[in-house]
């Protein structure tokens, strides 16, 4: 597991760079199909490091937002009925478009309609190119499509909270960036990204993060808004930077997750392309 | 389009005024059926500005609250598949009760359930009290109900985002207020306000309100409350002045948008019936 | 009405300090079904006293939470269709599997599905072990379900505010506590709190928390996280004590309720057991 040559890393931090330097100045719509929990949290990143937002529920309406928008968002939380048809359609929607799409497979293993969405989308009509999940959630998803091999890996049945250490989930990501073809985050205490090739890790963010519902949603919504104007990883890697530098900023300024919360949003609007793009950063060979 | 004389813009003011200082003493509610991405900022505004809210989704529950409060607020946001049955049934019952609505036509053009209702809309039966959006929505609102007379303004599909001037809308808000004998609210940099006759400019605001969601949707909340006791035209003078004269002075105390929403919902709240009658107004004859 | 003595008093105190400590240590999920206005409100809540949150609306859902969880809360608010499968279903399971559930009557009177579901909750299959709702709320339960007897009191459709003071509601919470054989918290300005044998009340607080939506839901859901290492009457008096505490201090540091929630969320973080167990606090024997 060799890291990867400087210049490389350069490269690397200039495409993050180039990325938040292009939503700014575009203000790319990225919709969203997500929970009623953090939705707001959700839209209110997307706008604060500069891109838009629009949240639907109905099947048409998913599939318009694939069509108007650069890169769509689906977060498994709070399912609706309607969800049964609207989940499928619009991830076939954009991928016959072309467009990205962030899953984050939130709850997964629990009830029966979560685990047949998330079975679906296995398939190459309707894969995500960008997963988000934490450590627990990226193993689930890699058994549940089989691609750890190993039995005992399988059928996990886990909530939206984990103890699971990053390093545990990378084979789980690196099987499912693989698989999509796209790129995997593993959200922790330093976050993973991998894109079945190379494996980033992005350090920062704070403990408070862990005391506020929606850092881990409206992560995936930023991703997206990032998948708008860059490949999937460097998109995964623009939002995890972005996330770290913005929470390492707010816990300077507040020691409690009300205005935590209320400061980390801030801090996402203020940060510049350099500063994402400076984010303790360093990556590996898988 | 003269300016109204300087007797009639002072009158309209004491109108004004006086929905703010009632508003403050009865605690008026206005019931809303509203998109889950911006519930919360627009139950929290109504309560800041002195009101009562109260949120639903279902039929029955909708016709109650247009009999148990004083106006009633429906977004198009988020529509869920009982909106199908919820939307017209809450409509009706206003009308037949005498009561004010107000329609905030978000996402107008976005799939076939939302075009469905807001066609229906047209209709005496069912016709809000104010419609409030920004300039293309309103553009596209009078599109869909035939009212612009040019085939090139109809059948417009819009996002929630617009770019479009407020003056654009100009015609389209007259033509919208003067079918449903109530008015139109167009926001933009410079709100424009119309019942039909009268076309009213409010001014301020910050250009932070769109960073944050929900601005747009909260206001049209606010505006219903104000319905409860005002006119119409001066129920959405109001609540636009309202909410320009909170605007401005949250900008002087936050910079960025986390900071800033909070800053807003306490000047919403700080505020007082002279300082919203003062915001910057002009008005003109149509 | 004899106040109890002393040394009950403080092994009460003591027993709320115990359940603080333990919710701060062990960090207990205790599982939502709630209404979209607050549930963001909710989740943050529950975070902040240390509890750990997930949210679901579909009835295997619901099941999976009271199996997963240590507790359930469910709030009547923005009922959606598949409540009428998933209300019922989640309290069953809670109940099967001896789970504490905290039911917030919110908008008790209002439409027929509420009433359906608020009514089959009486039967002991399905009812829930703490009841949080304000004054009118408690009293229309207890007419609801027949227990107080007098035609009057029965039938009354209430909206989500109410100006009946707390001490108007104690004989229905009395009726409604020993029915459920648990605990019933009646918020007000002064909360009273009762398991049918005692009742005691909470004070503290702050008017503003009339000025910002989801104060009693949130509670009701922390209430749920105290339910999971507590029994319901210490349970319902460490939320309400709590919050009592936690507004006082927000009420020193934010003067608008914009930043009065902020500061709420941060001094719920910031309380230690013993600020939660010596907030005011008296019991008399009912």
């Amino acid at each position: 597991m060799a890291e990867v040559e400087e210049s490389a890393l350069a490269a690397l931090r200039e495409e993050v760079a180039e990325a938040v330097r292009n939503v700014r100045a575009e203000n790319p719509m990225a919709g969203s199909i997500t929970n009623t929990v953090t939705i707001d949290f959700v839209a209110n990143a997307q706008l604060a490091v500069g891109g838009s937002a629009a949240m639907v529920y109905l099947p048409d309406e998913g599939a318009f937002l694939a069509q108007a928008g650069g890169a769509v968002y689906m977060n498994m939380g709070t399912l609706l009925p309607v969800y049964e048809q609207t989940v499928p359609t619009t991830a076939r929607a954009a991928r016959e478009l072309g467009k990205p799409w962030v899953l984050d497979p939130v709850g997964i293993g629990i009830g029966e309609l979560r685990t047949r969405l998330l079975t679906q989308m296995k398939a190459d009509a309707l894969k995500p190119s960008i997963v988000r999940g934490n450590a627990s959630e990226i193993i689930a998803l890699a058994g549940l499509w089989g691609l750890l091999g190993t039995a005992d890996e399988m059928g996990r049945v886990r909530g939206v909270d984990t103890t699971d250490p990053v390093a545990a989930a990378r084979e789980a990501a690196v099987a499912v960036a693989r698989h999509i073809g796209g790129a995997v985050a593993v959200s922790g205490e330093e976050d993973l990204i991998t894109d079945g090739t190379l494996v980033a890790y992005s350090a920062g963010g704070s403990t408070l993060m862990n005391k506020v519902t929606g850092f881990g949603c409206s992560l995936g919504g930023v991703m997206a808004v990032y998948a708008t104007q860059a490949r999937p990883f460097v998109a995964a890697l623009a939002g995890a930077a972005h996330y770290n530098a913005a929470g390492v900023r707010a816990a300077q300024a507040a020691a409690a997750p009300g205005s935590f919360k209320v400061a980390f949003l801030d801090e996402l609007y203020k940060l510049d392309a350099q500063d994402v793009a400076n984010n303790p950063l360093r990556v590996e060979e898988v």
